[in-house]
């Protein structure tokens, strides 16, 4: 049975179930965590559940933000230094993760907070998390105001990566499921998936056949 | 052991293991049929891993399409109609969504060239896809083009929301698992996420705790 839910019903719910219902309407999200550097030179780490690829020649991401909420130590630092990491999140620290959506003073390590280990990898200026199984560090590239909610997409190039080997298949496709990376549900939930199946390149003249099966 | 890539050296990596390899990094992706109808009536649906939550109050969500590949279609319709459906997949025809990405011609029905059911619900002019346990209509609201990569951020606003009722928790939340929803890895890889757990509320002052555990 469907149950429906108009527009004009929707601003009748409890702001929370709304939240909550609108959160995981748009189905699973990347959880990862942003690491960065204050002008002081205080560790900051924060999860984001927006991460989103938007291109690979040149490597480039997005994530979303709100500029006057918990974010805006992650969003004032990339400002200022032009540089962010982005790691991926294991069923061992989803709950550390979790955790470092917490508004912590600005002045305080959120890595020392939750518990993680900060890492400096290349020539990155901002932190990486030392348990990530996958990372990269990124440049600041550009802002995309959205003017209907404030919100912000930032974009990010992607300038070096590092990867647990055993998840990198042999045409460079990524099983993520290898180190248990965590995906979410709506504001709080989370889980890992296991056993992905790929399929073969789409053709109208071909039916969907599984790759290497 | 963890593989570094440098920007230079991801560069040089043969371009389909570097689009894998950079499509995956983001982490897991949000699966969803985007439904759409023709000026001509022409039924259309498109497999997208694109689409993300933009706010809750106005319900917001957006998507990335490129203009001039697989996806023009869908952008001509909502462009020329106003309106679009965003449906999950289930395990059940995540093969049959895939399919969708081939690039059938414009004048023909796509659902019925994978083999899904459109089906009509309230006002919508645009087809769902009746397979579907979690699925909404959306009117067009704006686009941001990403000059960065000529990629197009679209905006669409919720209008009405249908849901399988089981999944539908008591304070909102949505749990995608017990319908089998899919989550995607890079450009063809597939898996149906089971057992999510939630935390509540991150606070400065409180350790990570789980929900109703």
């Amino acid at each position: 049975m469907l149950k429906q839910y108009k527009l004009s019903e929707l601003d009748l719910l409890p702001s929370r179930f709304k939240a909550n219902l609108i959160n995981s309407c748009t189905g699973y999200k990347s959880i990862n965590i942003i690491g960065t550097k204050s002008d002081s030179g205080v560790e900051n780490l924060a999860i984001f559940n927006s991460v989103i690829h938007l291109g690979s020649h040149p490597p480039l991401i997005g994530f979303t933000t709100r500029p006057l909420t918990v974010q805006r130590d992650t969003y004032d630092h990339i400002k200022a230094s032009g540089q962010f990491t982005i790691n991926s999140v294991s069923a061992a620290f989803v709950d550390k993760a979790h955790q470092s959506a917490a508004k912590y003073p600005s002045d305080q390590s959120e890595f020392e907070k939750v518990g993680l280990t900060p890492e400096y990898l290349g020539n990155s200026l901002a932190p990486f998390v030392s348990e990530s199984a996958l990372k990269y560090q990124c440049s600041y590239v550009n802002e995309y105001p959205i003017i209907e909610n404030g919100c912000i997409l930032i974009v990010g190039a992607i300038q070096e990566i590092y990867i647990a080997e055993d998840m990198i298949s042999e045409d460079g496709w990524i099983d993520l499921s290898k180190r248990e990376i965590s995906t979410g549900i709506g504001l709080d939930g989370y889980a890992q998936p296991k056993d992905p199946i790929r399929f073969e390149y789409a053709s109208p003249t071909t039916k969907p056949s599984l790759k290497n099966a």
